[in-house]
């Protein structure tokens, strides 16, 4: 008797050659698939909702999977757990519906890009943030962040998917403050190829004086990539949460 | 013309076989030593406030060397920082008088040892806390420690350095609460071998409520190593600073 399954895991991934499985490499649903399939001792697939990035983190990626179980989910959550490597968790786990797609059904997905301020660099955040060994404008982020919210064209600052179109919602983009950090937040129905990263260089070079407020709604009309700013390093990248 | 630096350096010990140079494997002096070596052109010593063992993180790490330089201080400690690996960096640097000696001149040094006790796992501490899947008593932790601070012979929590006595003074010795983490912080005018990590190893046991809070004074008492608790893992431990 075959069981469907949702899963909620975070993961740190610096270790990992980022979430979808590769010929070769180290990746998230490697490693997933590979304790799974030794707990149903069968092959057994995972589908993700978003495809991370190498060095890209988690906090809230779903997963789904069909598995002959016979008790808890609770009982899966830590017998998973038991087999996973350490950088990678199953924080909760339900039964789900056998048509349950954890990217089709996805409603909207939030991602963070943590900035560190601190005037010395913290070496314990070096794989979990961009340290910005500048002082930058955070009213400039603000107000350049504006002109992302709503529904747009995004080509100017990824790539879609194979078979889709540049189009995304976006219905949060914000700078938040903290004492030695600065984290960007932003949700969207979905998200284009490098887009929260080319996005956030983009701004940066905002915050940076580099270019002006006005600048960065430009290059989101011109839907050329070759306007925007480069894309900052993964590690300061966590994909939040997913939305159904 | 030969000048004497102290600094004060930050290192995340995950991938260091402690503090102190070993004839094969990764220290921090090792790394330091190789860098300084570099920019001299000649081998430099340097001397450490603490021998942080295998795994354990420092903050803020005192040590000294002497070097011939012509430029500022501030240029040294940038040359120092290209030079060194992303997991330990110089933190400040200044001229000291020639007979400065981070160990034998400290009049204290601050330990902290963290305990994440999240429900779930947080996979991004796994390196720098103590996952305590269970709830613990934080009260009976507060009183345990009491009996610890003032001057006592604490051969029951660890081995002295050769040549040394194993009696020790406490100034302060509590534990500080946070939405998902306790941190122990304790400050003595010097450590024995892996006291810290004894010490918080049979608080814990007073916590759980394997043993009482008299049972800590107990063992204290008894100056013998084989009543105290097991050690806790290393990489809760943090080298705070050094107090001169």
């Amino acid at each position: 008797m075959i069981s469907y399954f949702k899963a909620v895991i975070a993961y740190d991934g610096t270790a990992f050659l980022g979430f979808q499985i590769q010929t070769s490499g180290r990746t998230v649903q490697g490693v997933i698939e590979a304790a799974l399939t030794e707990i149903a001792k069968n092959p057994v697939r995972i589908i993700g909702a978003g495809r991370t990035d190498t060095g890209v983190h988690a906090l809230g990626q779903v997963i789904s999977f069909a598995l002959p179980w016979k008790h808890s989910c609770h009982k899966l959550q830590i017998a998973l757990n038991v087999k996973l490597p350490t950088d990678v968790t199953i924080c909760s786990l339900s039964e789900a519906d056998a048509d349950f797609h954890p990217r089709y059904t996805a409603k909207s997905r939030q991602y963070k890009y943590v900035i560190s301020t601190s005037s010395t660099k913290n070496i314990f955040s070096r794989q979990y943030a961009l340290w910005l060994n500048t002082s930058i404008d955070v009213s400039v982020l603000q107000q350049a962040s504006a002109c992302l919210i709503g529904t747009h064209d995004f080509a100017a600052f990824g790539k879609p998917p194979q078979g889709t179109n540049t189009v995304r919602t976006v219905f949060q983009a914000e700078w938040l403050c903290y004492v030695d950090e600065i984290i960007f937040e932003i949700t969207a129905d979905a998200f284009l190829y490098r887009m929260v990263r080319n996005i956030v260089g983009t701004l940066l070079q905002a915050g940076l004086g580099q270019i002006t407020v006005n600048d960065v709604h430009g290059i989101l009309l011109s839907k050329s990539r070759a306007t925007c700013g480069p894309p900052v390093a993964p590690q300061g990248l966590f994909l939040v949460k997913v939305n159904y």
